[in-house]
């Protein structure tokens, strides 16, 4: 099967096992938000990583999609409940939960969409429940870690660069990661493989999320499909701002300084004179360097499996593919 | 041993292990408000009839802790996600988590929290995790939708008995009885003799909630451990009222539909009107033996365990002293 119809069939099949998750009824209020949430969409990117992982090692889909819906069902309730605490408004084009409904809705089917994921989780076989179960929760953990971390970093200037690579590993990079583990695991692969596609899974993160913060200021709109300038806006310590007040001097450090000490109606020039910034201090070109570095180290994991180039391809592909909006 | 110096014992077994779960130091913000929750106190209740289920068949209270710390975690993480969505101040005379930092620390560390207590579950023996995750997860979504129906009921005038019940078996009895249940099983105990404990838990569970809306009403301070009227001050669709509603007549009814559209300032009158058309419609002794008949249909599932008086002594003394604080 060539790599693109092997995604469309895995592709297919997630869409069908998430719309057969089984949901009480009632209340309704507490299970809508979930079906509501889970029909938005999205790329399915982790269940789709843990499929190709396991399909790597000839694993059984069926055992693996277990574990993929959980990852599914828990990353839907992170983005639930973030959105709550970053009080966003809409997600995918759609009201978000607390909006559509209200806060403690959203709270509480959140909740209840946590327990769903480790339910899910459940159904995998029983031998491999105590390994998945332990790296399942443990990754869990560290994501909530992340968006502790994000939230603090809003409210300080002081970030430093490894506080933020930190963050965005705990934040996005370790779930990718352990839906690449999870699915090795499920196939019996032993540790070091399992080991080596976690830390494709890092990397990848890594590379994604910064690829995200330099499309934010460099990126087009239909690129990055999302509004261009957001995060300077809003002052999000980036990898660019970060670097950016910490390489600037002089005029250029006065600007940065003025222009993250307010908040203009109209944010053009704000955007022009931080993106302006962030050239002359070369933090674009930093950025962009990070990036590759971690998508060579995910690449060198990919290939230090024991495994033909020919049987990595597929997730070498999606990670590529992933990596191809930087235009 | 008796009965007394078992509760102490296991009491003490709980406080230590409570205090020896590993939490992680960083983000602070993230595990301190867990170890504040954990240490706030709390009569331990759900662990103490797990380790006294467990006891029954001599099951090895070393792998019940597991479970019993699992119990524990996850009712503390209801009371914190609870105390957001009802907008409480205090708990345990302390402040609530999302007055003492905020409301996002409250979601998140409540989120990792819920997560902490399925990392404390997965320590139980391998053979029973399967069986012990089913029931504490479908347990944890249950106690999710009594919270659902209770916030629905704010906002409603015609919740029914049986609607009620249902609330409160999912909110309260459910947890206990899944204590119970799963110490049981964890002990070796067959199926049936699980059901009975379980179903000796739900109906105790049922009783104690009960017993708080009559105590809310006719207790005293020193009996209820909060100040008495609460319910009635605020509406709350307890079994009192959801009976007085329907039974109250001509002048009651009346009198009954204008005290609960009016929020005086000094609620005394309020109060005490009330409370009077509760003893007139005949509520106050309809609700003392709906918990007394739970009470027997409790003790009923007790004594149908194949076991000798003597053995069941410690769960049936520990039910009773629950239920003691009626004067």
């Amino acid at each position: 099967m060539s790599a693109e119809s092997l995604y469309r069939s895995y592709q297919d099949q997630i869409e069908k096992a998430l719309s057969d998750i089984q949901l009480c009824d009632q209340p309704e209020d507490l299970y809508q938000p979930i079906r509501y949430v889970l029909e938005m969409g999205g790329k399915r990117l982790r269940p789709m990583l843990c499929l190709l992982s396991n399909d790597l090692y000839e694993g059984d889909t069926e055992a693996a999609m277990h574990a993929a819906l959980a990852l599914e069902v828990f990353h839907n309730f992170t983005l639930l409940h973030d959105d709550i605490m970053d009080k966003a408004c809409t997600r995918r084009k759609q009201d978000c939960v607390h909006i559509k409904w209200n806060p403690n809705v959203a709270i509480l089917s959140g909740d209840a969409m946590q327990i769903l994921a480790f339910e899910l989780l459940s159904n995998v076989p029983k031998d491999k429940l105590k390994v998945c179960l332990d790296l399942f929760a443990k990754t869990a953990r560290e994501v909530c870690e992340g968006q502790q971390y994000d939230m603090e970093f809003e409210t300080r200037s002081d970030v430093t660069e490894a506080e933020y690579v930190r963050m965005i590993r705990l934040k996005t990079a370790v779930l990718l990661a352990a839906s690449l583990k999870m699915g090795a695991i499920l196939a019996g692969a032993n540790k070091k493989e399992a080991n080596h596609l976690y830390q494709y899974g890092i990397h990848l993160g890594l590379a994604f999320q910064l690829q995200d913060d330099w499309l934010d200021a460099f990126g087009s709109i239909e690129s990055f499909g999302k509004r261009i300038g957001g995060d300077i806006v809003s002052n999000k310590k980036t990898y660019l701002l970060i670097h950016a007040l910490e390489n600037a001097k002089d005029k250029d450090a006065e600007d940065l300084t003025y222009w993250i000490s307010v908040q203009p109606e109209d944010p053009t020039e704000k955007i022009q004179a931080v993106k302006a910034i962030f050239e002359r201090t070369g933090v674009d070109a930093l950025c962009r360097n990070e990036i590759r570095n971690n998508m060579e180290l995910a690449m060198d994991h990919l290939h230090a499996l024991q495994l033909s180039t020919e049987r990595i391809k597929p997730l070498m592909d999606l990670g590529n593919r992933l990596m191809e909006r930087n235009h």
